[in-house]
């Protein structure tokens, strides 16, 4: 999410913005940001008779091609935040990164800003989430604010090493996090992020089952709906796949996993989309517990699902609830829906993305495949793709897994050139 | 479809483009229009990781509103068109009124066009769409090209005076049609129109059963897919609704409409979307039979509900066919899909619109509302509802009945701002 533009005197070329973009008496809701959150906002938003104005950082951010009233800028610059706010009905975001002292600011003036600060912080900043969430009750692992080198020795001596040290903003995907082996190695790579002027917390390493995600919306009327609890999975700390509804394993950690994404979105006063990163893991008596893991308060990719498996899609629902409008039904229109996702690879294949998607859609014409016009890079996110199982058939484990293997094949696919099951067409 | 440009020198303002708008080494797609089809194009194609280039009449049209490539200009002006079409993959249409000739020079030119004016042609000119659908075999009323009075007399004659005179060119939404009530009348109603340069033809008047819409999609490649055929409302000779799949009544007419609309779309060399218009009637034996009424290529009115009741919406299948690549899934994802459309009333409500959306989302949380972002004006299309019934329910004949009605209540209130059948709330 970097800029072009830093400057605080906004260059003739600040906008790209017409007024005739948005409908005459319709909702204008600014978007801050301008990755594929944003652009899919954008998507839904169309639906509902708006389009979105977006603050971009570049004009062919993935957003940014898809938007008639684009704003180019920082969102680090408090004159570009100010003016892709200006007369909007609503601002919002596709990241956590505005400095909450200017969303203060515009809300002083009287400007919309959904979600506020105030719920923002606790996907912020890791530490004030976590002393959050032990004070409404929402089960967290053991965790320290890391202060000091003999901090984490004792956060290490206490959990026999089973530390994992995060910083407490800027890390996602992966990032922000790290994993020290040895007691040794914890002070020292304490050390050395202190230095640099890292703020840290440790948390104690959970003996994993799998991840779930439970995702709700709130509207600032207090209106709130949740979505069925996906399972997810995680490669090298970034999503790659997402199963609607999360199989059940025993237990009812999804029917609390979706309650607690519930008291979470109202206690924390979120207004539009809520994700809560869930750890499922089995307590010292053997049964199924679950852990928050993060949160994070926008559309997430865990629920890129909803766009082809549910009658609201999230972005829609996140759109709708930043407006203040009635919340849409989030009942699922297939027995199973898998999105996975699609990263770059170590190389881009000499064939071109389109064609790639063209052998999947011939392979898979069920193959709902979203690409967000971005270029390659190694590891970056640059779409995703979206299978279900047709109506009237069961989701059986069988017809699951086989739905789960053909995501991924579509996936690989896209990001390779190549079936990774050796298919050659039939 | 009136442009504020019709001057073959563009001004400064004539284009708001930004080469940006396109993923780099994406397909361009140009799209001749402005209208709600554009605009859902567009949303389609932003999911498959492209934008739209649109030729739109104003800056404030529907589809300009949603897309960062706009040329402004008149879709009757060789030039405007020849700049929309610069560079593009392909240049489709959301009406079919483009000039043919300026179509062939683009196709010598070696743009690519798609659908081409050899297929156009039936889509803009009645009577060689009629002559058409005869010589392959394609059911048809009893016609004739009315060139003087006398042709409409002797018309009249044979037909016991069950005629219909159609305009060959321009009618759509139930202009340029004429059920002249006695010989007379049809004699006065010729002599004037030819007098004023009409071009007429004569149509033998069908007892209608109902009217079925068969939707089916070719790719310049030759592959075919067709969606369910649904039955469609029509009211002022304006679509109001459409039940998708259309209720069986015995016979096999619905069937043979699927296979009817195969077999139009390969004969007439039609690629993008393709809607067959049809006739349920009665034959002389009492059996039930479909005749042919109109052709769209083009996404159209009836094919809406696959927005949210099937795998792939007629606009996702239309971008992906004009450019030639796979044909997606076209089963549906809900046991019955209705969709209504919101048509201007005789005046416009106090209440917002976005108010009466949320009216509707308030009583009925699974309703699809789509706004096209157009002012309103009595009669014009400015919006459509889509309803669906849940996965795992049935269809049973109450069930649509109630899904009918529901779907009419909401769009009926969309567009009065009044529940017509009393409701107050809960």
């Amino acid at each position: 999410m970097t800029s072009d533009k830093t400057a605080s005197t906004p260059s003739p070329d600040f906008r790209f913005s017409r007024s005739s973009a948005h409908a005459p008496g319709a909702p204008v809701l600014a978007i801050v940001g301008d990755g594929q959150l944003a652009r899919m906002m954008q998507q839904a938003a169309i639906e509902l008779g708006l389009s979105a104005r977006v603050l971009a950082g570049r004009p062919d951010a993935s957003a940014a091609q898809v938007a008639a009233d684009v704003v180019l800028g920082d969102y680090r610059n408090r004159d570009h935040v100010d003016e892709v706010a200006k007369g909007a009905d609503a601002v919002t975001f596709d990241h956590e990164h505005v400095p909450n002292e200017y969303l203060d600011e515009l809300i002083g003036w009287g400007v919309n800003v959904q979600p506020q600060p105030t719920a923002l912080i606790h996907a912020q900043d890791k530490l004030v989430m976590r002393k959050k969430l032990r004070e409404i009750g929402a089960p967290v692992p053991p965790f320290l604010a890391i202060e000091s080198v003999a901090d984490v020795q004792g956060f290490y001596d206490a959990t026999n090493g089973a530390v994992c040290v995060k910083s407490r903003r800027g890390g996602y995907d992966g990032k922000g996090v790290w994993f020290p082996q040895s007691r040794q190695e914890a002070a020292e790579l304490v050390e050395r992020l202190l230095a640099e002027g890292v703020e840290l917390l440790a948390e104690k390493k959970v003996d994993l089952v799998r991840e779930l995600s439970a995702m709700v919306t709130r509207s600032p009327s207090g209106e709130v709906a949740s979505w069925p609890v996906v399972e997810s999975v995680q490669r090298d700390g970034i999503c790659v796949e997402a199963v609607a509804p999360a199989p059940a394993r025993g237990g009812d950690v999804i029917d609390a996993a979706e309650q607690l994404a519930r008291t979470i979105v109202a206690d924390l006063g979120v207004t539009g989309v809520l994700a809560v990163e869930l750890f499922e893991t089995v307590d010292e008596f053997g049964q199924p517990e679950i852990i928050v893991n993060e949160l994070a308060m926008r559309p997430h990719n865990t629920g890129h699902w909803t766009q082809d498996g549910c009658v609201t899609s999230q972005f829609e629902q996140h759109v709708r609830a930043v407006l203040d409008r009635p919340l849409g039904d989030t009942r699922m229109t297939a027995p199973c829906t898998v999105m996975a996702n699609v990263l770059g690879g170590s190389a881009d294949p000499e064939m071109p993305m389109h064609e790639r998607m063209d052998e999947v859609w011939r392979r898979f014409p069920g193959a709902k495949i979203h690409m967000y016009g971005k270029d390659w890079r190694p590891g970056r996110k640059i779409g995703h793709v979206n299978m279900s199982l047709p109506l009237g058939t069961s989701a059986t484990a069988e017809a699951v897994a086989k739905l789960r293997s053909d995501a991924q094949l579509a996936a690989t696919f896209l990001v390779g050139a190549i079936w990774s099951d050796g298919w050659r067409g039939e």
